[in-house]
């Protein structure tokens, strides 16, 4: 139990937490988390974050600290006694690359861990029953919307066992990605595509189908505002059965060329997730698009209008199955603003809509707190 | 010449005789005019607001009031000796179903007149000349941007000798305006909803094709939040040559119903603008609206955007006569905004596209004061 201020007090160090996190890599396998040692005076002692996979995570990285602190002196045993970890993700329970976090907590002496939200890995759970059972306090939950929310990517990939798909597209406010002609450079201006190339760069992979290559001949890498590559770069991935060509640019992009045949969606997700791809950017064109869609496996839209109209047969959008209005596919709008000219639409499944499958086609409700407001 | 702390007020005072003016009713074929007379040492001694067609206009309304103020006394003659006029449009110089505003504010011995926006009216104009002819100190010009936004649908309906069009959709946020099978109730929400009313009610005539009244027999009415008709009813206008059903709601409309045969909706406008309606409000569906804005006869977009996506056939606007990129209507977006859920887009042509033209065909340049932020 927490008295009113005590939970305020770890409400504001979680957000420092958080920010710590945040500090972190968006990309790879691992979650961003961030972790503070606090004293009985609510005094911080120490700080940590996870720098990705391999590293120690967070609340070893702040008991390391522990030893160049003031607290220090004894660089083993039990020099985190009396203390407070807070840490934005329940500690993980098992082996990985690095020890389990609950048993350096309790081998460092922590009398109490405060986490945001609980961790979902069928390996990793249960850190916060071991603490327990070593006597040490547990509190779970706080912060725990803000959390959700900086966490949503990973947590859904985890939850869903596949990657976190955001579907994006660009196209006139009448929802057309093209000319009847199929010229479509540019339709947006360059505040909306630096916007898609930050995007790209916190995407394990980005996804196109051969219609898209053969068609545009994208490079697909992500690059800064003076056309530099950007340092994260995302592994391109083709769906569909034709041939790449040889001169294709996607074949000297500085990450490793995958491609699926496309015809099933799901296991292509699966696969990505085994091979730790935990986010993936689908820049369509309009099949691929509406494929993720139909098939409820976008988690995320990006949708970039250009105020401009075009009419004619070139639909970002195809087809959704969707015969009638009852059956649209609802979502919430999470973010609204004016990009450079253009306007940037951030939408997710309404919470309750059965549109957000699982990699085997189970429906997975969406926590209301993952949706944002 | 006046001094930069005269040109202050006089932007000051020209505000107020703005919000003087948006008392009038926005409907109809007279502009909604406000006026103040100030004395030497600047304070006010008389308002006016023109109340609608056949009534005062604003510069008479306010010297009526001098009667009945400090100054009053003498009811007739130079009794506004000393005073300055500010008002919203340049006071006009025609004898109409009242006298020209120029000869009252002379009889009236008015000192200086200040106005925003010259009169743009081929019969109306040229009251600033007389003024000056007369001896009264005549100053153009201030708070322009702003009068030119306040009066922007009666300015361009008189500079282009035709209504001004607002073109009207909702759809989903892929552009489409019902589902396959052709349902689409309701695609956007309440306040969407709502706020399409109080558009309708800001119009003096609503244009529909047949298709929609042989599909939705719309009643086309401005309603209010509790369902009750609204004091102003637009006119209802239909395009197309089929028949409107004898038992079709649109033919219970308290306003008189027209019908034009559509094929020609430049001489439909003209003869609309004949019969005094200045701003009509068109409400589609996709053939209609599309053909307004093929046309460059669409002078603002209302686009109402519910967070739903549809694919499918059923796109919201159809053909634009646009084959290749670079002929892409171009939007400047004059307001972008949440309706409860769905998402309100105002636009308008950008300022230089070949899109806004008169009723004869010429492209009118709009002016850059037009077009807003």
């Amino acid at each position: 139990m927490s008295t009113p201020e005590q939970q305020t007090q770890h409400e504001k160090l979680m957000l420092h937490a958080l920010s710590l996190a945040s500090r972190g890599p968006i990309t790879g396998g691992n979650p961003q988390v961030g972790c503070v040692l606090v004293d009985a005076a609510g005094e911080i002692v120490a700080e940590g974050w996870h720098r990705g996979a391999g590293t120690p995570h967070a609340e070893v990285d702040a008991l390391t600290k522990l030893t160049a602190s003031k607290l220090g002196g004894a660089a083993t045993g039990q020099s985190a006694a009396g203390l407070t970890a807070i840490v934005t993700l329940e500690p993980c329970n098992h082996q990985g690359r690095t020890g389990p976090c609950s048993e350096a907590l309790i081998a460092a002496g922590v009398t109490r861990v405060v986490y945001a939200v609980s961790d979902p890995g069928k390996r990793s759970g249960g850190g916060s029953e071991r603490l327990r059972d070593a006597g040490v306090e547990v509190i779970g939950g706080i912060a725990a919307a803000e959390a959700e929310e900086f966490l949503h990517s990973w947590l859904s990939a985890t939850r869903l066992q596949r990657p976190h798909v955001t579907v994006k597209w660009a196209s006139s406010l009448d929802g057309r990605s093209a000319a009847a002609d199929g010229t479509s450079q540019w339709i947006t201006g360059t505040a909306a595509r630096q916007h898609v190339h930050e995007q790209r760069a916190r995407a394990d992979a980005i996804v196109v189908g051969t219609g898209t290559v053969l068609a545009d001949d994208p490079s697909l890498t992500a690059r800064g505002d003076g056309g530099e590559l950007l340092e994260r770069q995302p592994q391109p991935v083709v769906l569909g059965r034709r041939e790449i060509p040889v001169g294709a640019q996607l074949r000297h992009h500085p990450a490793q060329l995958r491609q699926f045949d496309g015809s099933d969606l799901n296991a292509a997700l699966a696969e990505l997730f085994e091979a730790g791809i935990r986010r993936i950017f689908v820049e369509g064109g309009p099949t691929i698009a509406s494929a993720f869609i139909t098939a409820g496996l976008a988690d995320e839209l990006l949708i970039y209008l250009a105020p401009k109209l075009l009419g004619g047969p070139k639909v970002a959008l195809s087809e959704l199955g969707v015969s009638t209005i009852a059956e649209a596919k609802d979502l919430s709008i999470t973010e609204l603003r004016p990009l450079g000219n253009d306007v940037l639409i951030v939408a997710r499944p309404a919470t309750g809509a059965p549109f957000a499958q699982s990699a085997t086609g189970t429906v997975v409700a969406t926590p209301a707190t993952e949706t944002g407001a």
